[in-house]
């Protein structure tokens, strides 16, 4: 099979902790299954970047990059050097934007050995995906303030849906759904409050519910979901939210299955004309950097999603298998503190290496 | 002291099952600490209205209702009837905009006797404050539609932000944490991905903050923030968001309590210069009407929070701890089944009307 091209881009604070991991893990993985993977490593999109030159990315980003079949990212934002705004919308909010990544696709399930926040919960109890709409809806650039200064400032952003990006979203997250035993899709809305664009949205899902008549939908207002979320996760299988819906369900999902700093997330361009990008749910944390503290998983579990998402599923499946170990055995010496242990980013990266 | 006039509006569903015990057990709790209170009864503001009339509520409506100092308000909505957002916008959220009820008050606090769905918490553990913006954000009115019904289709709305609206609803957040022993204040933001409202908000959290030196701010991306309740709860003391996700924290607040179907909702206009509005946090839900099976604690814990509002401290006081008692008691033949007894609606009023 063809070689994947995978750029590296390990970004900010512990991002640049945890890439080394991750570009490891893959290729000990692509060794045992003989995959041809090569990287290419790059050092803008990183907020030292933006202090030598003023922006984010060189201005022939798009063609440095638009060859590759996947980007590889860390994190980024270091608020007290660059407004997260600025470094966010100059970096991953742009490739997910200019790469038409429409599909923010990130699981939440309850790991073997991990700590579950929420009480009398077992592996296997909770077990979704999450399916947010990446390019438009709240994540808008239309918008500016008037009369700047006085009283009678006034401030306006506006969310943008389109017919293209609402139905797009929602036929991958059916398709989804139809691939799942259960086949349960919910829908995330809040069309009693946000009366224009969410009526819009649940009109949306219910026409393209019709093509889908064997899957069992449902909707909830996004505060209930989450309130939904601590209650009940059992119930959930597939769950499709517009962009900002989808950003805190995905946060808060992995918080409850406590797998914050291990989730991964896939910024997928489903039909390949651009690079999808593959990073961990988890930031920069420039509180813990340079501790050698940072968790790798996150980084690990992305690189997980990368091959499988271009089809090496034995591959994938591996990866998987060999993280779980490594949670199931739970070694103090080997987890990093956030999951109670004493280890380092190091320890657990090499426990993980060396179990593929 | 002066007669207070509430005005009733039970509106739909179990709306109109709690609100007798709600009016029961301010009556009673009026009677012993010699309080003067004066109902009276509408029954506009209710879907029945809205299939009779073909609208939510009579022209005259803030005529009629204007005189009164507080609204009682028990649920709208019965969405198989009338789309939530001509349900909401036609009687709730019109009056928390025309009535500038700015502020949104509601309190997560994990109860005596109340099971946790977080594991290891103890009553005491999780007590703070959600202070919501009531009138703008991304409740907005404008926005629209183009190209309908092509695949050109575009639907916009708009998040409104206005200096007096943010100033406003920040400086009631500071100052109800700087009467608090923490004296701590979170403020909601999601800055690094909407773009234009969100680092405005930011902005003048800060400058307020000049005028309150002894307040320990801080601020989370609303997607983290959900995480943090669900991970450590105990942090909070008063938290500040926009209309959206102050909505969205004060369903999953009390989820994280525990409280979902018990906790209250104060509506305030501070001025006094219009009604403000006192309502359970739950909904109609449709789905448990007629059964007597709806928990009246968050009615009745919304009177204990006009009481409070109107300066009945020590009124207030023994509302609520005869509420705390009712729970911490915990018989199963009094809780309703949603706390995981066998009781009624009737049966847990009776047993707080007669603790008072
Ligand atoms: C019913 C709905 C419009 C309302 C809101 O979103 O404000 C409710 O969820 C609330 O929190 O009071
Ligand atoms: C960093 C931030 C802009 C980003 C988002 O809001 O999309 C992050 O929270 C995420 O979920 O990937």
């Amino acid at each position: 099979s063809k070689t994947l091209r995978v750029a590296v881009i390990p970004g900010d604070g512990i991002g640049t902790e945890v890439m080394p991991w991750g570009v490891k893990c893959l290729q000990a993985t692509a060794k045992v299954f003989n995959i041809s993977i090569e990287f290419e490593h790059f050092d803008f999109a990183s907020c030292e970047y933006y202090q030598k030159h003023g922006d984010m990315m060189p201005a022939n980003w798009k063609e440095q990059l638009i060859g590759f079949d996947a980007i590889y990212f860390g994190a980024v934002g270091m608020p007290n050097l660059v407004p997260d705004d600025v470094s966010l919308w100059g970096s991953l909010l742009k490739f997910r934007r200019e790469f038409d990544q429409y599909v923010n696709l990130r699981p939440c399930r309850l790991m073997p050995g991990v700590k579950c926040p929420l009480a009398g919960k077992k592996p296997g109890d909770i077990d979704f995906w999450i399916v947010r709409e990446n390019t438009e809806g709240e994540y808008s650039s239309i918008g500016g303030k008037m009369f700047e200064g006085t009283d009678r400032e006034v401030v306006i952003q506006e969310t943008v849906m389109s017919r293209v990006g609402v139905d797009r979203i929602l036929r991958y997250a059916f398709e989804l759904a139809k691939s799942r035993p259960r086949k349960r899709l919910t829908s995330a809305t809040k069309s009693n409050g946000i009366s224009i664009t969410m009526p819009y949205w649940d009109g949306r899902v219910s026409e393209m519910h019709k093509n889908y008549p064997e899957i069992n939908l449902d909707k909830y207002h996004i505060d209930i979901l989450t309130a939904h979320f601590v209650g009940r996760p059992e119930i959930f299988d597939v769950i499709v939210g517009s962009n900002l819906f989808g950003d805190i369900l995905s946060d808060l999902g992995p918080a409850c299955t406590g797998t914050i700093a291990i989730a991964p997330s896939a910024n997928i361009n489903p039909e390949g004309k651009f690079p999808s990008l593959f990073e961990p749910v988890h930031g920069s944390a420039p509180d813990i950097v340079g501790k050698n503290l940072a968790n790798p998983i996150g980084m690990i579990w992305a690189g997980q999603m990368l091959l499988q998402h271009f089809g090496h599923t034995e591959a994938a499946d591996a990866l998987l298998k060999a993280i779980e170990r490594i949670l199931e055995r739970s070694e103090a010496s080997v987890l990093t503190p956030d999951m109670g242990g004493m280890g380092t980013t190091q320890a657990l990266g090499e426990a993980i290496e060396r179990e593929i």
